[in-house]
């Protein structure tokens, strides 16, 4: 029994190391097209930023690991260039040449991955553009830093990439500037969270300009905003042609449609990660919501089920977090616009509370709660504060799992002390507000 | 309609002010036996640390605020001394002579809280042995401070208020020894938090004698320990003598029997905080857990009730959390011993994880997780580090109000990104841990 798993980060590492764990015996290779596996691309901006010396101080694992501790074959520099399912076979690209260019397998797992939407942006291949999402990404971003010293940068897309490498780079002592097309920074499409990190920025002279459609970039800057070097953070789209050309089915956002053993309309064929579907426990619809902590989970289930077990992955509620200029701004599960296209008639709340006493060093933070009318469930939320929002926004992803209605949300028993809360802790008083909201009519 | 309650604290107010949301007609009245309402106790601690400046800063409301803003009558030093629930009257002691001595109610809500537990100890009496538990008593103590200059303090008991009190005084610069009669600090009851304790008050200074009955107070000292001043933290008991004389069902640990609508055995008369019983939702039965945020919930739902409505408390899981010297110590749910005695067949881990990269301040913190052999389904957690523990603790609270088992727990979207978290957050490595050892028989 061999299995292949095309892709060595975040899902297929986890995969390759779940079928190990539950099968000792199974033969296992990982072919990652990359030179490297097993990096936080998360931490990288931090890299940038000169928090992290060394770019392989965010790799955790080498391949020599992988095949010494876990008799696991690690390939880099391999790419796949087709699965070839009636044979039970992959093609693959290799400088060694005495190598095989097909690989035999019996079960396989695709963990391709995302990668950064190419936009028709006329001159976004000049080569003072750069996209931010893989290691040689960030390299080139660093080597051009280190090499050019270039003053003012345009980073282009205000999601959490943009904004982490707009931080970096401002850290870095670049004039910088963020333009977004839409009319919101982040995820959660509001307007007080998007105020809330315009206001952000603006003390940190990083002006963000929202609605602006990029025309040109050009040698000295990004239409009429001069920058001697561009990032471009414009997200990304799941890497799925191997599977499209095998004939396996993409659903949401083409990603690779799964069912709930992460199987791929090809028995046999699993996939994991940012290259597949995900499914959102609020909105219990498909979803792609492409993070790396949802590829691991995802990882350990299609792992176990490509050594024969049957696991179920129960899909995620959409929680994120991102740090901007040192205000924190976290959300899980559907903002009220979301709510609302998916069907909900929700109903939400902003309220401000002290994260703890004041003479704990306490601060102001913002909680929004979302909730639906009919059934009172508990929907999503939005926290956003300078310190302790982390906690928060994780104490409502775990209600929203469980599907927990706001009126029992309410008396979650959470920890109280002065030097970590207040007795009513911000999102509780969100559920009470929230409640009296629902009482209204 | 008269709704008279006993208290002015926590719960007491709390019902006060939700009866009056909930009903804008009622008359209400909160007789409160001591000079204030509405101060926070868990914070005295911290005031005698020198950290928050005036004993007032405690305190969130006054009588005049529920007055004019809430049409609640608050009379403060005004013990109630006999509940007379034939005639529907209070009768209580008061020192305005033309007050009347008896009050008439149709709904009763009993807040009398806790009082500390009176302990056999010779010379518990003397004028250097102080109880930290009401606003009094952390006067006292202060006044003692000041006045005295103490150089040298014993705590007996090694509860929370035994560690909050012996770190507060040292603090002032007096030479601190905790004296515990168990084998174990805090209430989780096992040997490697005892230790940890034990091992951060040692880097203070501070010895934790265990297993130590004490024999004699004197003037000097506790036993063969010197100290100018003694602090009694052995725990407290409900206060129910009230309710007791009154014929009211005492339940576990005497505190006041409740039915999930916190009504009392007499209809008609609601307890509600420290001197009612609460539910445990993870043993599914009565329990006696005295805190702040419990009495805020419980005060809700009496308040509620009181007024008419019919609002169900769901019960608490036993969340708490203690600073000692700066290490954080958190727990939820039931300990592995708590859990055998509940009847479950428990199994536990205990991990070692770090909180954050350590390129973004990481600490490593310990989480003993504890579930069910047989239905899988998670029983509890203890957190300790230096930081970023109360969030972890929360999240575990959350999914044990929600009856969760460790496989669904795994799969908490909790959120990620390199200055708060690492890809799998502590817990869930703990959930991992725990899988692994509930496959392997």
């Amino acid at each position: 029994m061999h299995l292949v798993v095309i892709g060595g980060v975040a899902a297929g590492l986890t995969a390759a190391s779940r079928a190990r764990r539950l099968d000792r015996d199974m033969k296992i290779t990982v072919l990652e097209k990359g030179p490297m596996i097993s990096y936080g691309a998360c931490g990288m901006p931090y890299w940038i930023e000169g928090r992290v010396d060394r770019q392989e101080d965010l790799v955790t694992y080498t391949p020599e690991f992988f095949r010494q501790e876990r008799k696991i074959d690690v390939l880099v520099d391999t790419p796949v260039t087709e699965i070839l399912h009636s044979r039970r076979r992959v093609r693959v690209e290799t400088s060694d040449p005495h190598a095989d260019r097909e690989i035999a397998y019996d079960r396989l797992i695709i963990a391709t991955g995302s990668t950064p939407r190419e936009l028709p942006i006329p001159g976004a291949n000049l080569p003072h553009c750069f996209h931010a999402h893989t290691w040689n990404h960030f390299g080139r971003i660093q080597d051009f830093l280190l090499d050019q010293k270039p003053q003012s940068a345009v980073v282009i897309g205000a999601g959490f990439v943009g904004l982490e490498m707009a931080e970096a780079l401002h850290s870095r002592g670049l004039a910088v500037t963020v333009v977004e097309r839409g009319e919101h920074a982040l995820r959660w499409q509001e307007d007080w969270i998007t105020k809330a990190v315009r206001d952000r920025l603006a003390e940190f002279r990083i002006p963000l300009h929202t609605g602006k459609e990029v025309r040109e970039i050009h040698e000295r800057g990004v239409d009429d905003i001069p920058a001697d070097m561009v990032v471009l953070a414009t997200g990304t789209r799941p890497v799925t042609d191997l599977a499209a050309k095998a004939g396996i089915r993409l659903g949401k956002a083409d990603a690779i449609a799964v069912d709930e053993h992460l199987q791929s309309s090809v028995t046999g064929i699993y996939a994991a990660g940012d290259c597949a579907e995900t499914f959102h426990r609020v909105s219990n619809a498909a979803d792609w919501i492409p993070l790396g902590t949802t590829a691991n989970k995802m990882g350990l289930i299609a792992g176990a089920n490509a050594a024969g077990h049957r696991e179920r992955f129960p899909g995620v509620v959409g929680t994120s977090i991102v740090r901007v200029c040192g205000l924190t701004v976290a959300t899980t599960g559907l903002s009220l616009k979301a709510a609302r296209q998916n069907g909900f008639q929700p109903v939400s709340v902003c309220i401000e509370s002290y994260s703890r006493p004041r003479y704990f060093d306490g601060v102001p933070i913002h909680v929004e709660l979302v909730a639906d009318r009919n059934t009172r469930r508990l929907l999503g939320a939005a926290v956003v504060g300078d310190k302790h929002v982390e906690g928060r926004v994780n104490v409502v992803a775990t209600a929203l799992s469980a599907g927990t209605v706001v009126d029992d949300f309410l008396f979650t028993d959470l920890c109280y002390a002065p030097p970590y809360a207040t007795v009513w802790d911000p999102v509780l008083v969100a559920a009470r507000q929230l409640l009296h909201r629902l009482e209204e009519r």
